[in-house]
Formats: C-alpha cells, structure tokens, sequence
C-alpha cells in the first residue's frame, strides 16, 4: 500500500489535461510534477471527450468527503473544460452554455462550500478556459476521417464559454487561468496564426503547452500562465514556498541518518 | 481530499528517479505516467543523492502498513539504487557491497514476507541495475566544480554493484531490468561510448532514458527495457491489461450518463 506522504496538486479536465504528460510536447502536467517533485503528488485526472455533464459524476468519486482522515489533502485544484462542452449540436458532447456554467459552479461548490460533504477550504482552485479553436484546420481533420464528420465546434460559440469561466471564476472567487486570450495573443489574433500553438486545431501542441526547441518565442504558454497564476493568486502553493517533505541528502544526519529522516511519527 | 480512486506505480530510486520527469528528456516516469493514464498513478518517489542506507527509513514510511484499507495499493513497485552506494571511500554516499545488498533485500521483504507489516503479495517488484560510468566525463566534471571535487565513483565498483542486483533478483525471485548491460552495449561497450547515453557521465539523458528525436537508434533504452520486463515477467500489470478506471466517451450510456459513470459504490 502506498502512504500518504505527499500532498496533492489535482488537474481535473479532459483530453488537453489526459495527454498533459504525453512524448515529445513538454505537457504542463509534466513540467509540474517535475516542479513539484518531492512536494506534491500531480495527479492525473483527465478524461478525454468528456463534457461537464459527464465530468461531474466522475468529479464526486475523485474527492473524498472531508472526513476521511486518511486521504490526501488536495492543495492545488485546477479545472479545466469547454472544449467539448461548447461542440454544437448535434455532437453528443454538446452542453448549453447555461448548464455547462452551472456544472462548473457545481464543481467549484463541492469544494468551497461549508455544507458540501466535500468542503475543503484549504484546497485553492484555478478554473482554466477552453482555448481558441481553429476551425479550418479541425474542419479539414474531421473531413479526412473515415466515415467524414462535420465540423462539430464554431470559434465564437468557444470563445463564449471561455468568456463565461471567466465570470465563473469573478463571482466564485477563484483565480482563474485565461489560455483562450493568452493562446489567441500568441497566434497574433488570427485563425490561421493557431497553428502555432494547436497541432490539430483542438489539441495544445508543444507551443501551448510548455516550452518547444523549435518555437522559443511561443513557448511555454500554458505552464507559465498557470505558474503566474499561482504566484499572484495563491503564492503558498507555489514550489518554491512548499518544502520538500524529507530532507536534501546533504542535510542529513550522516552520523545518525535515522534521527532526520524519520518524518512522520506515529504510523 | 483525493480519493483513492486509482491503484499506484511507485518508482523508488535516487536522482534519477527523481528526475524521470525533467522536461525534454522524455524520462521514463513521464512515460509512464502517459502509458498508464486513467489506469495507475505513476508516482515519483526519487531522493537525489541517496543511498540506500538513507533510503530505507523513507522507503519504510512510504509504505503503508497492509492493514491500512484507505491506502491505494501498490501494483508495481521500481527500486533503483547504487549510483550512489557505489562511490568510494571517504564519500559519505559510500554504502559497502555488502551492506548495499542487505539494505535491498530488506525493502524487498519489507513487501514480499507475510511477516512483515507492510506484506504486499500483489505487489510486482522490478529491481533495477545502476548505470554504468563514464568515468572520463564525469571526472572533468567533478574538477571543474567551485571546489573541485575528486573522482568519487570507479568503473568495475559500478559493475559490481549492478551484478549484485541482479543476484539478489534472483534470490529473491523478483525481475530485474539490467540497464548497466544495455547502456553497455548501446555504447559500444566503451567508456566512451556512453556520452551517447549519459549527460554528465552519471545521469542519463534523453537516449537513456527514453526516446530522442536526435538519437532515434540508442533512444528509449530504459523505457522500453522496463516495458519489456513487465510484459515478460508481469504482464497481468502490463499497461494493456490493466482497464481504465473510468469509460472512454463514447461508452458512456448518453441518455442516462450517471448509470455508467458511479464506478465507485458506497464511500
């Protein structure tokens, strides 16, 4: 069995956070396990396709209730949606504006609020918008599939989603991690310049995610945001203000290793 | 809280554990971690610098005891030591062959004897050889640090090491990835061959570790040696027969999502 020795940073969303640590695209979820390595356990939770519909019930079972001693405490939680919500009908995927806001106060409440069997008031939460979509390259991806499909996704219906978390994000009092704007300002707002930051028009590629050896100048755009984010809105949770949990190998006791290694007492 | 809702992949090691998920190298843990999304948490427990003398108080607290039932299991577990233990005297990373042995062993039982508190029958253990070292590399990179240092690991020293590992394997009847004999022969068995597989003539780089885009025939040696091991050893914990926890989008009942979606009864 595996202790709890580690806190956690939690990333709940879909395919954007599921291949977050993925070959080849330096993923945020990558560069902050590494940041937070011997700190905070990243954990995973991201599900490809899912919607907020779909997402909630699957969010319920990811958090335990507040008396359970024995579960790690969630530090860190970033939500990440609407990149499947805002497909228009009649894609499956599709959730009105309005439900996909309320779901995500949902989410947002299930942590925040006092009567929720799951409060947890010293998680701190980051709501991250959809991004941009490229139309004309995703346009051209669901054409070439077999059998072809239509295109399932309009840049202005996304863009009102991303507006909204942001709303979200005001009225909940949580910080929130604008990567519609910030991925739309690196493709020098225009359609076509996404190509920089999403491979297949949908999907963050290295550009968007992290850091890429080819495209310095556009790099590391989603970490980033969020690391700053982190330091504005919530510095405690930050890597350099949370220690490590057993010590630097230079720190310890060498004549008496025992003595500074045994962290945790008790269990 | 997290809840517990996935079993738990632990890598046990020194610097290079713990480094496994640096960006741009392509680290094993981060494939992991991509290889076994939404089925187990990949979890770093690598503590630069150690040996396993340091190691095994932590590995004890680590472990939960097994009438823990809150705790996640451990499916597999990775110990890799002896990079360090192999330094020579007056280091005080020196840990003798002898002790070396005993130390791994001990961690080893800790799990597989049914009188040990943390008895984990379902644990699958893969023991992994230390690296080799250049020994040309590393020595110039010792002498050009503010003080210089001295040479502190040795060739054949490593070698021996590595061999014990897999004798304790052996003995013990757990698998083993020998990666001393792969990045060997992937450097042509000579020393100096092996900057093709080790940065500073200790770490691996990204051939090492995993996949490089510009080494594309060394790349991916201690990846693929492990997923090889799994399949042979233990493919019933190979990513391929292990199920998601949660269904794919499309396997969602979409008219009455929450049927498929409650993967977790009671709690």
């Amino acid at each position: 069995m595996a202790a709890n020795i580690h806190d956690v940073f939690m990333l709940f969303g879909d395919s954007i956070t599921e291949g977050a640590w993925a070959p080849g695209v330096n993923g945020f979820g990558q560069r902050l396990s590494h940041a937070y390595v011997r700190k905070l356990d990243v954990l995973n939770r991201g599900f490809s396709g899912y919607n907020t519909e779909w997402a909630l019930p699957v969010f319920e079972q990811c958090i335990a209730k507040s008396d359970n001693k024995y579960a790690p405490k969630i530090r860190v939680l970033a939500i990440w949606f609407g990149a499947n919500d805002s497909c228009i009908k009649p894609s499956p995927q599709h959730v009105p504006l309005e439900k996909y806001i309320s779901n995500l106060k949902q989410m947002v409440n299930m942590i925040k609020s006092p009567e929720s069997p799951r409060y947890s008031p010293e998680t701190r939460i980051i709501l991250i918008t959809p991004p941009p979509i490229n139309t004309i390259v995703w346009k051209a991806d669901l054409e070439s599939r077999d059998p072809p499909a239509e295109l399932d996704r309009f840049f202005d219906v996304t863009k009102s989603y991303a507006e909204a978390v942001k709303d979200i994000a005001r009225e909940e009092g949580v910080a929130v991690v604008d990567i519609w704007t910030a991925l739309w300002e690196a493709a020098g707002k225009e359609e076509n310049g996404l190509t920089k930051v999403l491979g297949d028009g949908l999907h963050l590629n290295e550009a968007g995610y992290a850091s890429s050896s080819h495209m310095e100048h556009v790099g590391q755009i989603l970490y980033d945001e969020l690391i700053k984010t982190i330091a504005k809105d919530y510095p405690e949770v930050h890597y350099d203000n949370i220690a490590s949990v057993f010590p630097g190998w230079k720190d310890i006791d060498w004549e008496n290793p025992a003595k500074s290694l045994y962290v945790f007492k008790g269990e």
